[in-house]
């Protein structure tokens, strides 16, 4: 069955999870934060309280963390694909407060756009979760996949992201070192797709080994933009998105090049030099 | 209160417990495996099945996978001392099978010995593992802690470890790095002592900065075991025991030197030339 284009304004959820502060740990070694992060590496380093990477969201509803599921795959309308053939193309969180090291929360979610984009399409989505006691919205997630070869079905190409001129030096350059094995702990927070550990399944899908998860190298990013922009501090991080234009392989060192503009920051993401992997960054943050 | 010597002999449990396949996975990550080492750092590599490191079972019994517990808190007799002064002394495990990706386990045990060292008291336990539903023997746990300026209580001063004469040249020597982070990985397995994590703390036990868990160092000397002499089969490792004779730092490279006799290996692990780390070392296997 090919891509459904009528399957956009599709709802799906609500569907309740959780998430404990062990979570959040693992998560922050995934996206590479180490011994001078104890923050957000540790639950119990005497005079400093656990904080949760922002970019958390992103995983916050893993599978095995579901308590109780709504019930309609999002994926349920909109046709069989691949699996091998699917990348990440956009993704955007919102954060509605710092986000708490444990929380129950609900989750739900629409399609908001099925776009043809020729060589592949393009499926959108919107999540919001909110606190499952109080009804406090926690935060919303906005991303879209790319299913490579499942264009043409005649659908409309969608949006374009608005160019940004960057033609000045950037105001901060910070880099991170991924390692071989960053998907292995990284994909124990919830994305097990074998495209990012099995060689063979990579090869499959046309890669000459595994690739990172675009929401790892998108964590690393965040990660760059917080300690940078934010002074660490999370309750100054709002919002953040970006697209992602080429995989990032287990290894490679990320360079995160960030412009100001006042509330607001550009930035993009390098695998090496001129090898863009993060494009149309932007940050919205408290200076 | 001083160490009471009296607890020797104390038993405790049943306590009931579990782990799944996601927890063997990041054991196996705790202890240095990577992209080389499928079969134990993923479930869904094609054509191989997950497999489990034997010094796993070391964690098994982590405080939150604990569905019953016992209640008898094993050092609710032995006495009260600073925590910050406890290391690892020797440990040692038999696995009477491989161990299964996930199962739920009862495990019992008791004191079986508490001795006094002059410089610090070791408390000896041993635990047994039995699948739940069936009662097979899974494994079984030997280890002494001790603990340091405990001492003097006039107790027993114990046995004293056979002196095992290595004077030929090893028949293996593997080399392993950890990492700086390796604590803060490892540490999500279930000890969350900050001896390992937080510098005040280590500072407080008189370390200059974090050291690893013993019991980590005690895994990367399994998995070279497993790897060298089994063939990476964990069915062909029957037991192994040791002792921690000098902390660890993360970020050390350990190198584990095997000597075989038959269906026994002796091994030790140096953090450098002449600093052993793990001496004392018997492995039982299937050559």
């Amino acid at each position: 069955m090919p891509i459904n284009p009528e399957a956009a304004g599709s709802e799906f959820g609500p569907t309740e999870a959780y998430w404990t502060s062990k979570d959040c740990l693992l998560y922050a070694i995934g996206i590479g934060a180490g011994t001078d992060e104890l923050a957000f590496t540790t639950e119990n380093t005497a005079g400093v309280d656990q904080q949760v990477f922002p970019t958390f969201a992103c995983v916050a509803m893993a599978g095995d963390r579901i308590r109780k599921d709504g019930g309609k795959s999002p994926f349920a309308s909109v046709g069989s694909f691949n699996p091998a053939m699917l990348v990440h193309g956009e993704q955007g969180i919102t954060l509605h407060r710092p986000l708490p090291v444990e929380a129950e929360f609900v989750s739900t979610g629409k399609i908001t756009g099925i776009y043809d984009k020729g060589s592949g399409a393009v499926i959108a989505f919107e999540n919001s979760a909110t606190a499952k006691d109080s009804g406090e919205p926690l935060f919303t997630l906005r991303q879209s996949l790319f299913i490579r070869g499942e264009g043409g079905f005649g659908g409309d190409r969608g949006p374009s992201a608005p160019k940004v001129d960057l033609d000045r030096a950037p105001d901060h350059v910070v880099s991170y070192t991924t390692r071989p094995d960053q998907a292995l702990i990284y994909r124990l927070s919830g994305d097990r797709n074998p495209l990012h550990s099995d060689p063979s399944f990579a090869k499959m899908g046309g890669f000459d080994r595994p690739i990172l998860h675009g929401l790892c190298s998108f964590g690393f990013t965040g990660r760059a933009l917080l300690h940078t922009l934010c002074g660490g501090d999370p309750a100054r991080f709002h919002s953040m998105d970006a697209r992602f234009s080429k995989p990032v392989l287990p290894g490679d060192t990320l360079t995160v090049s960030m412009w100001v503009e006042g509330d607001r920051a550009h930035f993009r993401t390098e695998r090496a030099p001129g090898e863009v992997v993060i494009d149309n960054g932007v940050l919205s943050f408290t200076p």
